[in-house]
């Protein structure tokens, strides 16, 4: 399929439950008529669903892809993209079991969108939304093939079984992230090789927090947008998907 | 200029000295007549200027560069690919200093082939080569843009003076590299941060040292070929080079 222009591609709320919690997405689907396509699914950042995620979903169908931003937060519960979100995010952060459950909800929802192939399906995610994509590959999502990490946090849940790790996953790190310092490099490398996972780690030099987002200006909190580390991400996310989802 | 034809592309040895020794690198330059070219000089191995470095030079050489390998063992001096090479090696990486001269007066023959634009010039090399890659830039090398290291050693001379690297550092590393520990990368990153340099590390799991290299099947040493950390990382050299070389 050819890419598509992101202005163009109608984005649309998707309503789903977990049977406790309305969530509401967000997807631009296909306009290919019966030609199944490869999902991107894309979760969050502390801020919830909102303008900056659902930017992401159509730069993302724009390659080809069908995209659906899932939501953990739950319907209308939303932050500011530029603000402190720790009240919303930390109760998942607390339960990571929760936070799973959540994850394979709207996950599930994205398989059921219209014109998706849900044997090819990857899970991208920025800051909190990155530590998701992990938690999704932990948790085993079926047909999971990709999960892609910009600038995520990258802690393990501290307690709770141990799968192996079927999705390729591809971390985009800024070294210099204080959310993310060596040691948890360290940690998550060990993790994902017990996993039997297929990882690799891009770490980029002097790169700090939400490097990909421009509006990341807040060097006394090391978040920093970084053009270089942005625009070398996207090319490394790009050849990972392609290689993992075939389009 | 097109990429060309490895196998038919002509390659030669190449004499220089630094007053002192005798070396002998491999060339493969331009057919293209007056239009200069940039170039990329290999590091060798720790087996010397041997046939599956030659190769290299000629699978360079077919991406549209001009390749030349540097030796820094000197005319004659060479041992087994597949071998045991530590007397050849020890000796310069006890002598940092003496090895940072013999690259240098590799580097600046290379600079002197004719077609070559030295203001475009990078290092790349594998195993002991990537160390000789990375020391290269700790060197300060006169107009080197990039320099990549595949499995290559990351260890800091002890002593000597630290400059500025200008040179855009990509290292392209196993996790599970017995050669290259993650101390050692914990270190480099520091090292790198400090001298301001650009640098990015791609680090595989699973992958040991000589992952690109096919003859490499020596799991007892953790000395093993990868195909797809090998694929990986030939594509992340590319995007490098031709985004510092601007081929």
């Amino acid at each position: 399929m050819p890419s598509r222009d992101a202005q163009v591609l109608t984005g649309r709320a998707i309503e789903y439950t977990d049977d406790e919690t309305i969530f509401e997405g967000y997807a631009v689907t296909s306009d290919c008529g019966d030609q199944n396509l490869p999902c991107v699914v894309l979760t969050h950042d502390w801020s919830g669903l909102t303008d900056p995620t659902k930017q992401l979903v159509h730069r993302y169908a724009a390659l080809g892809y069908i995209c659906f931003a899932l939501d953990v937060y739950g319907k209308g519960v939303r932050g500011d993209p530029v603000g402190f979100n720790a009240p919303l995010m930390d109760p998942l952060m607390s339960d990571r079991a929760l936070l799973s459950r959540r994850l394979l909800a709207g996950y599930k929802a994205a398989g059921q969108l219209p014109g998706v192939d849900n044997t090819r399906m990857a899970v991208v995610g920025y800051c909190f939304g990155g530590l998701c994509a992990l938690d999704l590959a932990r948790a085993a999502a079926p047909n999971l093939k990709a999960a892609v990490s910009f600038h995520g946090g990258l802690q393990a849940p501290i307690s709770g079984e141990r799968s192996p790790i079927d999705a390729s996953i591809l971390l985009l790190h800024g070294w210099d992230d204080p959310m993310a310092p060596p040691e948890d490099v360290l940690a998550v490398a060990a993790e994902l090789t017990a996993a039997e996972a297929d990882w690799q780690l891009h770490a980029y030099g002097h790169a700090k927090h939400a490097f990909t987002f421009e509006a990341a200006k807040f060097p006394e909190r090391g978040i920093v947008y970084d053009q270089m580390a942005d625009e070398r991400s996207w090319a490394a996310m790009r050849a990972h998907l392609d290689g993992t989802l075939g389009l």
